[in-house]
């Protein structure tokens, strides 16, 4: 009997939502970072769900308020990476019955006072007991007609970009604040013709743009804006960085710099695969394309 | 320290959402069954959200689809709860690495079914990795805005009902089928002041009612509908019923036997609290009122 662990993430992903369809006031239903609804005569409503689990997403003496931080902040990225504002979010937790009430309340202190910052309304939720901390969120937003950006967008010769420096994930994915203005701004400037937030890293998320629009691409591996101490072979690969990743039209080289943002490669064809180019222009391959829930070893450590 | 198990749920519940308001976009935020947004001119957004644990809301060698029903089975509840149309749905799962592919195939044919059989589309949601089976469901319907069934319309004088017979949750809590039908025909004929369904219990459920309503009521112990084998006294604190409690006016009593619902209490004053009346007169003092999930003993089996 096939094992989750010999599978991994994205086929069982493929598998599991081989029946969910777009029509019938659904604009997108699955394959993006949220799922697109008909709302307004000018807007989309943009909806998207993310559940983190003690020991995977967070370790169990992480800072209770910082929890609860990631726990909208990762659903803000995915509204941010369509270029939407985000407006309302439900919180469902399983907490433990051990737990104090000032640890609950310092939970939702985070998520209040990101939500405050965002704008955005907490309106309900589900409170159980259970024996590990697990938190999720659900997050509605809008986006204008003419602003919303997908993943199935790039196209051969279009540049790929960077809103950030990346490879600190491991420090930060606690406290990272969701590039939701960022977005617009890339959004207004640059008309992407694609866009994701990183969460599995760099190369692996690229590959999710690169298969929803069935093309290719190369990496410059010198061309990574990795924060300062970490290798550029490292930022490749290092997951929950959070930045934007997006592509656009060539002649939008010199405002992608002009704005402040990094060019790190080019869509090339589909048949031409995906690769990263090292400093002597040759195929660097690193140890993992990025990260994937599904592995047989047990993890101590999230990330 | 202050402790969970000390707190129960509701006192929980009302500190973490103290801050959650109405207003801007807002109609309900918490304290009914789901958030209430504004939509279309006509009509009001629905949003719920339900998280359900492994060893908590269904045992771990429950059959994988009945526990895919029950995960959309409970959020789809809540809109019949507040009168309303299910339409989208987001599914957001923690699976053991170990578990099989034919069994998340399973997990997800009980979602589908369900989802196909009330016209509502799965929409995207989040795939993990954990030790254990978590699985939630976060739902948005539409009501008419005369259709809106909120838990706070309760007047003194008005009559308690039932949508069905109770009493058998333990064994119906993975098969139910959500009122959703029958919702709509109770807000076409009955006009009903209040209705919430059935999660914790009738009396503990009823409490909601009162406290949203600022009323109090007597249930009667000899009226309650009780399937075969089960005593009243039981049906009375069973839980995971998802039966529709609802309040009428004195008036539509005739209504509500024809249609086939049963009356099991009145509404009373505030300041004469909430009583359940055995077939003496007396009132009756059950055991426990209902399901709080926060308690210290470690348990076993689901409800």
């Amino acid at each position: 009997m096939t094992k989750l662990w010999q599978w991994g993430e994205f086929p069982l992903i493929k598998l599991l939502t081989k029946g969910f369809k777009a029509g019938n006031g659904v604009v997108v239903s699955v394959g993006d970072d949220c799922a697109v609804l008909t709302y307004t005569p000018k807007e989309y409503l943009l909806w998207t769900s993310d559940l983190l689990f003690e020991g995977v997403h967070f370790l169990k003496d992480a800072p209770p308020s910082a929890i609860g931080h990631k726990a909208l902040a990762v659903s803000l990225s995915d509204i941010a990476a369509m270029a939407g504002k985000p407006l309302y979010c439900q919180v469902f937790v399983g907490l433990p019955s051990s737990a104090s009430v000032a640890y609950c309340r310092e939970i939702y202190r985070g998520i209040s006072q990101l939500a405050k910052r965002y704008g955005v309304k907490i309106v309900g939720g589900d409170t159980n007991a259970f024996e590990k901390l697990v938190i999720g969120t659900t997050v509605l937003g809008v986006v204008e007609k003419d602003y919303l950006t997908l993943r199935n967008g790039a196209a051969p010769g279009d540049l790929i970009c960077l809103s950030g420096k990346i490879g600190k994930g491991k420090e930060t994915h606690l406290s990272f604040l969701p590039k939701v203005k960022e977005a617009r701004k890339i959004k207004r400037l640059l008309c992407p013709t694609a866009m994701i937030d990183l969460s599995d890293g760099l190369l692996s998320d690229f590959t999710r743009i690169a298969e929803e629009s069935h093309v290719g691409g190369r990496i410059f591996l010198e061309q990574i804006p990795a924060v300062a101490g970490v290798k550029k072979e490292e930022a490749l690969i290092s997951g929950e960085e959070f930045e934007l990743l997006f592509t656009v039209k060539p002649k939008m080289r010199k405002k992608v710099l002009k704005a402040g943002f990094f060019l790190v490669g080019e869509v090339t064809k589909r048949k031409d695969g995906i690769k990263t180019i090292d400093n002597k222009g040759k195929p660097f391959l690193p140890p993992s394309p990025g990260y994937n829930h599904f592995k047989r070893e047990k993890r101590n450590k999230p990330l």
